[in-house]
């Protein structure tokens, strides 16, 4: 989520306007409901994102014990304590490099799993690599690492790729694919042909595990099973309901023809919670991440039991990280407790009963 | 609906607190409707309550004479003047011993059964039983008392259960499922494993009906079922779309995780209508009453219809609960003439009539 | 729509009520959507009257002359210029009298039907007959008198129905079917018992045409047939969607139970397009009226072509009605002209095209 | 869209109220949604429109390059650099005429396809011709002049076909079908019979290609067929959900039947997606249009996957048209990018994979 030729300001400025407009103004996707009252902070309103036409039956009778409930998972390789992961947000700047070290520590105290944002910076101004390193304050947790899918058509292969696993001592590196931020990005790498076989040639080529993301769009089930053919370790569909970036660059962008343009982009994309049934139903074995639009643990459950493997937040802990570790570890200890409560509504014990409930109903059809 | 180790002034707070706040904030459920504006008072909403997606046909012709619909009915052996019911409420302290005896007084007028507050407080505390003896005011309907099902995880028996059926003159006892409620509680008893081999042995060793009920997020079918083979003699099924007791909880709880987690399950639980109609499907037989935000006589014949044998009416009724006498006796009132009307409008001069009219229908689907 | 023993009075302020009532309250019935936005006029809010669920396919090529759609029709033995009714709205009191004038003038002139209001208090108080006396201003159109059919139930037979028509010199009788309002009235006539075979003793007995009519919770299509079978000529539906009887006695009635217990039944009611709907499906070839909410020539349009053979107005009328008769003219060639837009916009040069259209559709279902 | 009997000073009055009133007043049609939220500019709301109901199920891969997309097309044998087409709006005063020049040399920039707004005026009033001529501003575009289908009715033949194409210099005319905006009009020409059998003729006697249009209550896939089968060379669908004519007409009315009457039929007419849908099934090689209340190149985009060859904006561009060349300019150019960003968000590198997409979809039914 980095455009080229930029000198050292730009990306600085650019890294933090995302921040303060994520943080500011309204940017949820208009994905699920056109209508709804607009907010103007970086809450996500729930009714928006998707996961509201979905419903728990509710157990009366759940026969568990609360505090016995299991929540342990695993992802790269590394044990997890709760199947929820710090979605892909941010690096490259001072600021920046203050947010990921918070996250990263409120992730390694509450065994959650930690994505970096976008790492090209780190590759392209290695001066700029120290704000991506933040392993020595997450020793045990996944740690993932990030790259604009788009790059491997402008100049980037297995090297560059090796290269920032390495500095970010990283578990494994996700593409994201975000084909409709660039175009509205003044200089925008928007050449997306081939990518395909260029993210399958990469696969091949690295002994890391490699994903493949959206950013708030969507990865539907056919794209899903693309994918893991070409030989992607997991995906993290990171659908729409949540952060629109066409409405995030808006607020970026000067007048103009791509300003004027980016609001009828407002509602476009795959609501997240039919991704990850989609994807599930393409791929029934692979690793699947349900993102966009999370807006609680409740959600979480419900991306559970969709079919996804784990659950990602992104914005939803973007207010906390700005404030204090201690800020984010209680909104991640909040997210593990709605859910909990969840499992225990539906008397689902662990994580394959949640997996396997058929206590997810929705009601609207 | 208490917690342990508590001392009689926390137990006072609380449940001052709890009528308190089920009096002044909005603790609607939004399990029906997530989006509805916001209230902020003890009056139900019954556009979110579930009972507007059931309509009744109209019948031009009713062919009866209204002042001769009849609508008594029976319950634990005792005649009712009509097939009502005051649900589980308070008890245990001063405020709770006048609301209850004013609550006792006008469905004894009225000819309504009446239910209890829990009460632990009771056993626990032999001074505080007084509160819980309204037989002198109501010799002549049926009292229910009432337990939290989860103290039998926590050493309760049937001598507990025989006390408190005998201290309150009770005929007979309902153990309320509250497990979310528990989850929310700051030292909630929240080991619900294996609790319904132990009402099956509760069942089994009283002589006194048992009945159970939830507290507002629902039992279903499936449940139901489960009770009644294990012997209760009635299920309540307290379903969503009245009060939400997370939403209770939270106006209560300090700032922390608990707090911050309870408006995630705010629109948590099966409405009452699914409850019924799902619960009269799996028990054709069964003693079935149907609660959880009614706010109309209307909403009771819903209910009926739907196939409960008693409707029961909680915090709609605790305004004038806290005020006198005579506002009950109204308020009772009002609620079996909105019931008659309702029968009289489909032309059912009858329960049975009611029970098994087809002119309730569901238009959106 | 009158009680026993009232006095002149009495009469004299319950009429002035019910008309101011319906001018200055909201009494529109929230049978169709329970959640709009609530006027405060006499106006009738279209999307709550349940003809907004239907829609006509636009025909772009209607191949007719707009100036030659011929709308004439006829009813008990009278022509029509068009095929619209002024519904029963009042008589027996002195503005009552200007009111039924101004309709009656206004209706001879624009050629439609009049049905004037409950003729009981001519029947029983002799020197208010006057007020029902619109013969002269009304010489060609057919003109209804009406009467409730419960009277029929408290000493009212053919005698008096014959006085009432001869008085007013109607072309026939008109009962009215308004169960659910005499409950609401404080002394109302709510024995409904039996009334059918009354009717039909009625119908024999009578050599004018009798007919019936709800208030506005509509008849449906079991009931038209029952009527039919009984010997009435036409049926009126008066469905819901307009004016709610339970809203307007609300409004009248001192504080208690009746006052309360009226908001629960303020959706209650059979929506207007549906009983049509049902009615003519079941009876195909009664006479039928279609009334209840209409607030358009459009909504005329909708309710010939869902199976009425005539439409009728009341509310919409009233205010107008009590300004003067040129008001009222230019109104009723209002509602005209929207009929034949309509007409022109499907290309129905005639009512029995209109009729037989397939250009009516209901998007949602 | 003119009146018989006009002076000159009538003509300038009212093609400038139209101007005025489509800018400041909210006539966006409510076939879509009665009861949204009113609006009062030239703005169009797309939630009213009917293509919010319609969504493009995102493609994360989409395996093209963005700056390859090819929205190159043809109309009347002239090549087009986008799919788009500026919709019949004016001409025939001081005012029109500046708007059509800017208009024309916008589209002349960016190769849209041009249409006037009616001609009449220019064969009745040799001395207004003048306005009508834009050639000189836009040599390579295709230029469609414009004329009432109803005046076939009243005089008009295929020599005024043929002087108005030639003093327009157009490479074809289109006939609007504008019956109910006739009614509204005080002295419409509302004799539509027999209209079909005439374009039939005119089609059989003009050597340039006609086609024929509404002007926003759209034609349906029976009307396109008889069209076609009558000879035209394309169909302009022109459906419900933008501007309503009977609205814009009510606020140039004096109080009177017609303006009272103007409100009840703003809901008329088919929704645009739906005429598309229809036409294009109805006449599966028909060059169709897709006019009627789009307000994006995603509209657009929406329009050619249902089934339109071309897309047309009318209101839409009226805010910049009244502005400057430069204003329309961007204003296109805006429309072509969000065109093409849809395009790019499901991977159609062409007009034809647009078409042919399976990926657009309607979430409720
Ligand atoms: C401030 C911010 C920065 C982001 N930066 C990146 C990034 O660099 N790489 C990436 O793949 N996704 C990035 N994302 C997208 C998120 O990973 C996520 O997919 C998206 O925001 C949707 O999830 P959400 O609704 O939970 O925010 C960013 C999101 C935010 C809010
Ligand atoms: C103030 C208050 C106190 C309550 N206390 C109890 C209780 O002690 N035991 C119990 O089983 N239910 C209790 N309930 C729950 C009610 O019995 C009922 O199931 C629930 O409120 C849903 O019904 P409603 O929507 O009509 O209020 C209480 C409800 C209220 C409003
Ligand atoms: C002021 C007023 C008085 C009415 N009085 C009578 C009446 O005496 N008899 C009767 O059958 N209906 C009476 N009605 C009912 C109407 O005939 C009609 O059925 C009902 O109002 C529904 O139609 P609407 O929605 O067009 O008003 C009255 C209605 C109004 C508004
Ligand atoms: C100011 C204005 C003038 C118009 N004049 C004409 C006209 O002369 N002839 C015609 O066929 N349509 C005319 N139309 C209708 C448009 O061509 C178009 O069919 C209609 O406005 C619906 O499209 P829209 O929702 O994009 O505005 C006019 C529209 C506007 C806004």
């Amino acid at each position: 989520m980095s455009s080229s030729n930029d000198n050292r300001t730009d990306i600085e400025r650019r890294k933090n306007e995302h921040i303060d407009i994520c943080l500011r103004e309204d940017v949820q996707s208009r994905a699920v409901r056109s209508d709804a009252h607009r907010g103007n902070s970086g809450h996500i309103d729930s009714s928006r994102s998707g996961f509201d036409s979905y419903r728990f039956r509710h157990n009366a009778l759940p026969e568990i014990d609360f505090a016995a409930i299991d929540i342990s998972a695993s992802f790269l390789g590394r044990p997890l304590q709760a199947p929820l992961l710090v979605s892909s947000m941010t690096g490259g700047t001072t600021e920046a490099n203050r947010i990921n070290r918070r996250l990263a520590e409120a992730a390694e105290r509450r065994g959650w799993a930690m994505a970096l944002g976008s790492g090209r910076a780190a590759i392209e101004r290695p001066e700029l690599a120290e704000s991506f390193r933040v392993r020595e304050l997450a020793p045990t947790i996944p740690i993932v690492a990030n790259l604009g899918a788009v790059q491997l058509n402008y100049g980037y292969g297995a090297d560059e790729c090796r290269r920032l696993i390495e500095l970010t001592e990283a578990d494994g590196l996700v593409l994201h694919l975000n084909g409709l931020q660039e175009v509205f990005q003044p200089e925008g790498d928007t050449d997306f042909s081939g990518l395909l076989r260029r993210i399958e040639k990469l696969c091949r080529e690295l002994d890391k595990p490699i994903g493949a993301k959206e950013v708030g769009w969507g990865i539907d089930g056919e794209n899903a099973g693309r994918l893991f053919d070409a030989g992607v370790s997991f995906v993290d569909v990171a659908g729409a309901g949540g952060t629109s970036w066409s409405q995030v660059e808006k607020f970026r962008l000067p007048p103009g023809v791509r300003r004027e343009a980016a609001e009828a982009l407002a509602g476009w994309g795959q609501p997240t919670p039919a991704c990850i049934e989609e994807a599930r139903s393409a791929v029934p074995d692979g690793c699947l991440i349900g993102s966009g639009g999370l807006a609680s643990g409740v959600d979480a459950a419900k991306a559970i039991a969709l079919g996804a493997n784990l659950a990602g937040f992104g914005r939803s802990l973007l207010a906390e990280a700005v404030e204090s570790v201690e800020s984010i570890e209680e909104k991640l200890a909040v997210i593990e407790f709605e859910l909990r409560a969840a499992m225990f509504g539906i008397g689902a014990g662990t994580l394959e009963q949640l997996a396997e409930t058929n206590r997810l109903i929705r009601p609207g059809g």
